[in-house]
């Protein structure tokens, strides 16, 4: 008998139950194939099928235009970080970088061991608790490209709207907000982001890239590291992350039987609510980080009065069964992340869990 | 009910059924944490304990010495075509390759985009029929390394030996055959291999790699493409391909109960020559592509009479449960893949399977 808890994961975070009880289900025996997913060839009909049919339902979730192409890489966001520059940003130009945290400081300092990379705007004055609006900041037109980080995990903050770039194409890490609301592919050159937090398993990382971008990428490159070389045999020039793949196709699958983007929204919204609402109710007990319209949707982040709380909330809520709440250390407090699979019955238990406790010890 | 075929694919390949088996039982509760190994922090004590008990199991397997770091990388083997020349060939240096087919072509071209990289000795002359011998080649002193493939999956051959390289890092591409036999550590430079093949599913590569090289490679590489980058961090600078890790774990700790490399080596030998005997005891019906003193014990390859013929073995073998058989198409034939998890009863079945095919079409 399986007793799951409630997975506040920052990432790698939970997945929807009936998608790891199909996996469980077919671990063994691939629809009657007499072997596992993780055995099967991936030059082999069987999962050439599982590939397109991923590619095909991402692109739905997307908003199903055609003029981005979607990729499948290894090495995490992280190495999104170098590919970046290596492919978009040429000798004698500069890129532009909206940091906001510790990924976007990341992603530039990266960047700048291969080529000019610029800050062009940072929160890091007030401890990184917003986004920038549209005044903050003004890229240069003749930038190769301008990076944001859509949604900080850390600190708990969320671009509400795509920034303004102009005709200079956006790139932006979506590690941690990617297919968790609905978005217009036409304002982005290319994204990027890890399958762990709201589309699957870790060991595979999404790049969708606007297909013009990819005849400006430098074409010099090793081909893994080329987003041309990867775009030219769709994804599979060599073996790809299969079963992580496998995962990702699952969960688009059922994100779009469960409605598609605005379904899963609507259902995000509601969480994050949940968990505002205890915080703005509490009469400053705890104290949320992010700026009111910075919020993030994803990840929550608060402080309690003290350390000694702090600790208390998380080894109490652990008790009931409430787990991964803990705050990252470059901010403490405690963090909780609703990506995609939180199920709103755990936002509800963790809301009722903070009244409660506030309750007992405020 | 499960019907497992016998599974001779040539990566992914099949996994030994036991740890099949325990991942589908800790699929939705791994250990009593409540949750999927696939939902757990790559930060947290659970997955910190899989990951270094998989490196401890590896390095035990390895031989033991702490004098190489082992490393989890994404993007497979075909990345580190890229990574070896970038990390480890500078500006003003050459390196060498030997070429016993498609792979080794392939990493000496990627390496071409980053450097001076020189084929030293081809076997495309013979049809990739043969690896070199000793006194084929002379590797220049100050070559930065001298790369091989130890086993070349598509045309069946395999290095008996590991080739000389006096006081040059030796760099091999062991995709296909790493871990399948005892090694001994001190002659490499470096070693790298996808897991799917001999140690798990795809999605992670292993890269063994001498210390002090760590202290030569180029230092102004982003970090994610740096081996002394992934080594400062244990591979853990981002989330790794937990997964994947988990499962490479899983079946290292199982070659260790099951006696080790010697083992390990002993089984595959059983394999291989049940398989090269039926090749030899055929009369000429069956004849092998590799000359006998390159002879792969990981793919064995041979063809048929003619091209009506094979397409009737591939498609008799599959109505017998015997799967994965077909060549790869740059060879044609048959290729029977013989990966660590492959059973001797397997191999016996394919052998027995041969015996009669030429009876009945003989």
């Amino acid at each position: 008998m399986t007793t799951r808890v409630y997975n506040f994961n920052a990432g790698p975070a939970t997945l929807p139950l009936p998608v790891l009880q199909q996996v469980q289900a077919d671990l063994l025996d691939f629809g009657g194939t007499g072997m596992s997913i993780l055995e099967t060839s991936h030059r082999g009909p069987v999962y050439d099928e599982i590939h397109q049919q991923a590619i095909a339902d991402l692109r739905e979730l997307f908003g199903g235009s055609d003029d981005h192409a979607i990729l499948f890489m290894g090495g995490g966001a992280q190495t999104q970080f170098a590919l970046v520059p290596m492919n978009l940003l040429p000798q004698g130009r500069h890129a532009a970088y909206l940091e906001t945290g510790v990924w976007g400081e990341a992603a530039r300092e990266e960047a700048g061991k291969m080529g000019d990379a610029r800050t062009l705007w940072s929160s890091a004055a007030s401890g990184h608790d917003r986004v920038p609006g549209p005044d903050d900041y003004q890229v240069l037109p003749d930038a190769a490209y301008l990076h944001y980080t859509s949604n900080n995990s850390i600190m708990g903050t969320q671009y509400a709207a795509v920034p303004e770039a102009g005709e200079v194409p956006l790139v932006c890490d979506m590690s941690s907000d990617i297919l968790s609301y609905p978005i217009d592919l036409k304002r982005f050159g290319l994204i990027y982001g890890g399958a762990q937090k709201n589309m699957g398993a870790a060991g595979v990382t999404l790049v969708v890239i606007r297909r013009d971008l990819l005849e400006r990428c430098r074409s010099d490159l090793p081909t893994m590291l080329s987003y041309a070389g990867m775009a030219a045999t769709n994804s599979l020039q060599n073996t790809p992350p299969v079963f992580a793949i496998y995962i990702v196709g699952l969960v688009a699958r059922r994100m779009l039987e469960q409605g598609g983007m605005g379904a899963v929204a609507a259902y995000n919204d509601k969480k994050a609510g949940l968990l505002y609402g205890a915080i703005d109710n509490s009469g400053g007990f705890y104290r949320g980080h992010a700026q009111p319209g910075s919020r993030s949707r994803m990840n929550v982040t608060f402080h309690l009065p003290n350390e000694d709380l702090t600790a208390l909330f998380v080894s109490e809520a652990a008790e009931e069964g409430l787990q991964g709440l803990k705050g990252h250390q470059a901010l403490g407090g405690i963090r909780v992340s609703l990506y995609n699979a939180v199920t709103v019955e755990a936002g509800r238990a963790l809301a009722d869990f903070m009244a409660a406790f506030h309750k007992r010890h405020g």
